[in-house]
């Protein structure tokens, strides 16, 4: 008999992360052929043109300045109130909606999801998110008996179903208190796609109309971790406002994160951020989270709030800090571009990129073609309806050859489907 | 109507951390009457004589002299290959159980309290602690709906209270599958107590004697945040080898934690070690563990990893580390033999101290006498059964004062209370 200890909510398939397990692949054969020969297209990081990870100048300049006491004492556990103060400032910039606002530091934007979920859901929900989802989004929920339900992200015209969006939403609402839905923008992983103004004035046009039934409590949960990689730093937080003067039930989250804009990742510093146009519901939320932090983790790393906190409230660090990362954001948009313009030209068909770390090629067998793919030397993730290509991780030049790698692999993949079947 | 929006169990009185509230005012206190005149014990950190954060040059200058992509990467879900090897060498030195181990990165002995809790309970479980605990057990435990009770820590000799364990022990026993215990050991929090190695054998035969009945589950947690700073490192390790051969339904669990040792409370850094005799058992608690770190809070903060794993695996910097850290240790035992003889030759009755951070002196009335005691600008933490007071943060001249102050202060509103029922 097999023997066991852990309580049966514990026990999950044995499988380790296949992003983890590729991203090893990857490098094995960086180290047998070169690594010029491979396209390792795995990782969710910003990569320099050699492969190598990069990190800030601006930001670690000022981690290693820092005074040890600044990193080595506990932390608040809601967060350093200078650090809760420069993320308000830093994420929603002219765009600060009129609302009670509360933010709570967590370890990056997973912690932030968690916070949220936990708190505002239970035993048996259902989540709703886009069918184009990051996976750790069902470990959080499954872990706490909860249940990630989806709706189809694209319409045919390939903008946001609203069609599909509604449907789900009201079916929900139908048959639970709680509506919690994940919308993770702007540039979505793993699409790139950006959630538009428009799209957002019907999103929250539902909500309200939902809300009018005071039984129902909706909850916006926006995972905006790719948003200093998305585009225009204004434009794109036009929508923010749009959380003003929201009905006393809908309560607007949103999941911070230094991970992407800060190239901090393992630093593992984020935030939830509340916002609600009632004042004692924007205490709750603090209380609440405050609560599940100490019942989880305790405080956060108070080094990485620090480097936050004097980037933001210095005017000249932070515009050498925008400097910098202006950068890379071109880096990143210049290889993009090179992706999506190269599958216009021959024909590969990608999911709407808008902005971000990643695109997106729909396929019908996924693990079959990435399998095919590492035979050609590149390396992309599987997912449930395609692969995830991470442009945010390979050069220009990778990216321009890459489509047409791709499709030549499905067409011989067809090809021997077509063959097998004609025997 | 008071709104609300927080799913019920996700409402908790709205209570700040007591800890916090009173170091403020302790700081204050400093600024009005100069830090000489203040005694702040309420700190759970080393502090100098100065009151100033000790933070060690052995690990500090380690983690600024670290590449940046050491720190910003993300690291592995489960900790870094290097850090899991590096945990067990230094936490086990010789004392190496014969067994199955298994190590799991988490975010302080916090986050590996709450892996340990929410992977080994189910709902509505008791969890056994002693009656001198650290709070913020009870917290983990209410926010997944579990239950901390008490057994009596001490007997009338002021020893470990085998009968008041047992009792508890086996009153569980009766009526759960799983039986939790968390045993804070060597130094601790908050009484400065350490579980002999006679008194751990007396704990492990109860604990076999009742995994007779193949149908228990018994796990017990060692929380050894304050190890390093308990004693002769081999000695107090002893007991380690103790948890060799058990029988396959023991459970052994380590929360480690970075905090102390390395004078990294804000690093968020520590681990759970799982020690088990069946090797399936011992898989279990790994992806187990994994799957609630994915689910909580991701990966952990890598740097701090790396800070670990250099020190250990260089034997040059492991010294320097140790060295260092002796001075600290010496530190702090002359700082608690002066409380302690100072409490003596006065007879201010104190809990039996034996290593760590803090003191405890039992009272009726602890919330009154810490108010009484900030009068006479002495900063302490009340408990529910006495005062916590921190020799890790307080110098050698204040600990030796502050026990008569503590007395007088007893006395005076023992008097007061005379006096009043005298009217």
């Amino acid at each position: 008999m097999v023997k066991s200890m852990a309580a049966k909510h514990a026990i999950w398939p044995r499988e380790n992360d296949i992003i983890f397990n590729l991203s090893e692949r990857a490098q094995r054969a960086e180290k047998v052929t070169g690594k010029d020969n491979v396209i390792n297209a795995t990782i969710g990081a910003l990569m320099d043109d050699d492969g190598k990870l990069i990190t800030m100048e601006s930001v670690y300049k000022e981690y290693k300045e820092l005074p040890n006491g600044e990193i080595g004492a506990y932390a608040s556990l809601a967060g350093q109130p200078d650090y809760i103060e420069s993320v308000k400032k830093i994420f929603f910039r002219e765009y600060m909606p009129d609302a009670h606002i509360r933010v709570v530091a967590s370890p990056g934007g997973s912690g932030a999801i968690k916070l949220a979920l936990w708190n505002y859901t239970n035993i048996g929900d259902e989540i709703l998110t886009s069918d184009w989802f990051w996976s750790p989004y069902v470990s959080i929920a499954e872990e706490i008996d909860r249940k990630v339900v989806t709706y189809k992200l694209f319409n045919e015209g390939n903008s946001f179903n609203l069609t599909s969006f509604k449907e789900n939403f009201l079916r929900i609402a139908d048959k639970q208190e709680r509506i919690f839905t994940i919308i993770n923008t702007p540039g979505h992983n793993p699409t790139g796609y950006s959630v538009s103004d428009d799209e957002w004035d019907e999103i929250l046009d539902l909500s309200k109309e939902v809300a009018k039934d005071e039984s129902k409590k909706i909850m916006i949960f926006v995972d905006a971790a790719y948003i200093d990689f998305a585009g225009d730093d204004k434009v794109i937080r036009k929508f923010f406002r749009k959380f003003s003067n929201l009905p006393e039930n809908i309560l607007v989250m949103v999941g911070f994160s230094m991970s992407k804009g800060f190239t901090a990742y393992g630093m593992r510093m984020g935030a939830v951020i509340g916002i609600t146009s009632d004042e004692n519901i924007a205490e709750e939320f603090h209380y609440s989270c405050v609560h599940s932090c100490r019942a989880n983790w305790s405080n956060c790393n108070r080094g990485a709030m620090a480097i936050l906190s004097n980037i933001v409230k210095d005017q000249e660090k932070f515009n050498l800090y925008e400097e910098e990362k202006k950068i890379y954001k071109e880096m990143l948009s210049v290889r993009a571009k090179a992706f999506v313009d190269e599958s216009e030209k021959i024909g590969l068909e990608i999911l709407p990129y808008k902005a971000g770390f990643f695109i997106s090629i729909p396929c019908d067998n996924p693990k079959e073609l990435c399998e095919e793919l590492t035979k050609d030397n590149v390396y992309t993730i599987p997912l449930k309806m395609g692969l995830r290509f991470a442009v945010c991780a390979v050069s220009e030049s990778k990216c321009k050859i890459a489509p047409k790698i791709i499709k030549n692999a499905m067409e011989y993949l067809e090809s021997k489907k077509v063959a097998t079947s004609e025997v």
